[in-house]
């Protein structure tokens, strides 16, 4: 199951979350409307990349997990315009991030970057940045804005160092997990952790929300790495092979690497440097990388979910582990 | 004289603009620290893209000029912070600018996107539109941030609708003025705006300030636009002909046309698209389409001129307005 048949099929929470999904869409679209149809007709594209609309899931489950409560009446305007605001961040990553992977296809359909070509992408993953500040200016609390921008802060320093590694066959495992951590972790971390605050979650229940997010996350990214490497575009949706084009490592391949002696070390330079993608499954499945790949992620899951002990009891809670088991077996 | 000369001359407030200056530069460069060397690395790359300064000049001059005080002591950490935010947003979107103009030169040195890649240069955008937002954020006014984030909306507009009006020959005088407005007047008028909130300036007088910021912008822009067509690179520090090179038509080439009959048109449409630089600046002398350029610029100057009248006199206001005639003058 995808993570979002899994939040439609759940029982307690599946229908309020759907209703309340559609409203962050209705706020999204409004808040991304210009005074000019150019603008207009390229968000219109940009409706295609939203897809799972996982964070602003996990803004609202947060938001309720964080007192225990599973009721509509906890959730106000505020958690709608954060969660579409997380949305809009994460889709201007999405945006640039296909100019910086050269990708042609994202959730089935062609890359803004391929349609217009890449200066009009630079610019609208730049409108969409901006509109989130925007939007985030709207809720009148300055806290918000600040860790929202201290997330993108993070992210981009985790997309500068990842593009200082490129064509690095000797990265090492911890430069790989800082990077994915300020990434992809950080922003999710933020929803969970931001959701409980508005929730009317205490200190700890929020801190515990925040370290949950941030290694879902990291294991959300984990499995991304490993279907860009054993995937396919039919599969996926998207582009795939393009680290590997792109000459950045991820866990697979250092698991991979980490397990050779000198001899086999050459020859897996030589491989990857010829961009051989067929001939590294082979070598991930036949060695064990890809297992020992899966048990990290298993194990930071594993982390994610213990961190959710201190919560209160109840159907937010539970999907929230469910959704982080389904991190692991999701296949787009 | 340049702009940043014009102000280094002036008797009664060029000692204290350019200690202020310093003062902004210093929370501009630590607030852009990172815990990442690659990251530090680029930024002090960005140093170099720190030129004319004119954007913090014009939130310190206009919080003066709002209520005519010349004192220091009507400046404190807020107009720094301010300062330091306007001037990240406009190298942000210089950053990206340079990218889709494929720019080699900016103030005499190469790139970003040529040094590093456009990949590089991407992500050092947005990290520091990102770090902008985040400085913004700690002057803990939400409508400050609301200000800003409504101005970086607009910047993107403009540079979309640039975008979708390239190689149109026949873009008429008012979308290029659209253009240039939202491109380059809005955050100008922004300065002017906020830092005369800043200062305890009245409604009309922020006002006033707002009109003149966004004119003089304007005016700046067209200068840009004449510089890029008939200057060279050793004087402007950075890649000419590059409007044309990507076929986006500016004011002089706009008048040049317009003063065209049908046969003579057909002809401009060849030159331009072969980009025949050196004749069209042939042309645009001997038709008299830059003097119409140039009467425009001054003509909007002394519109932003006239918002001023209603400032109390002093030295602020003076350097303001000799500011706007510097506008005209410029080389570089």
């Amino acid at each position: 199951m995808s993570l979002i048949e899994i939040v439609i099929s759940n029982e307690a929470l599946g229908s309020l979350l759907i209703e309340e999904l559609d409203v962050v869409g209705d706020v999204f679209k409004k808040h991304l409307h210009s005074s000019d149809d150019d603008v207009n007709d390229l968000c219109t594209h940009i409706e295609r990349y939203r897809g799972k609309m996982l964070r602003p899931t996990l803004v609202i489950l947060s938001s309720l997990a964080a007192t225990g409560s599973y009721s509509r009446e906890n959730l106000d305007d505020r958690h709608r315009v954060l969660a579409a605001v997380v949305e809009m961040i994460h889709m201007a990553t999405l945006v640039h991030d296909d100019i910086l992977d050269e990708s042609d296809v994202r959730r089935g359909g062609a890359t803004v970057n391929t349609l217009y070509g890449n200066d009009v992408a630079v610019m609208l993953g730049d409108y969409l940045i901006s509109k989130s500040f925007h939007l985030c200016s709207t809720l009148g609390d300055p806290s918000i804005n600040m860790a929202l921008g201290e997330v993108t802060n993070t992210l981009c320093e985790g997309e500068v160092i990842q593009l200082q590694n490129k064509n690095d066959l000797d990265m090492k495992q911890d430069v790989y997990l800082d990077i994915v951590g300020r990434k992809t972790g950080s922003l999710i971390g933020a929803c969970c952790r931001l959701g409980a605050v508005l929730g009317g979650g205490d200190d700890e229940h929020c801190e515990a929300l925040r370290l949950f997010g941030i290694e879902m996350g990291i294991a959300f990214q984990i499995i991304d790495d490993v279907l860009d490497l054993m995937g396919k575009t039919e599969v996926t949706g998207k582009s795939v092979g393009r680290d590997l084009d792109l000459g950045k490592l991820t866990l697979p391949l250092i698991k991979l690497r980490d397990g050779l002696n000198s001899r086999d070390r050459d020859e897996f330079d030589r491989i990857v440097k010829s961009r051989d993608r067929s001939e590294l499954v082979e070598q991930l499945d036949s060695s064990g990388a890809l297992d020992q790949t899966m048990e990290s992620a298993r194990k930071i899951v594993a982390t994610a979910q213990s961190r959710l002990e201190i919560l209160p009891a109840g159907p937010a809670r539970e999907l929230l582990l469910e959704l982080s088991r389904g991190v692991l077996t999701r296949h787009s």
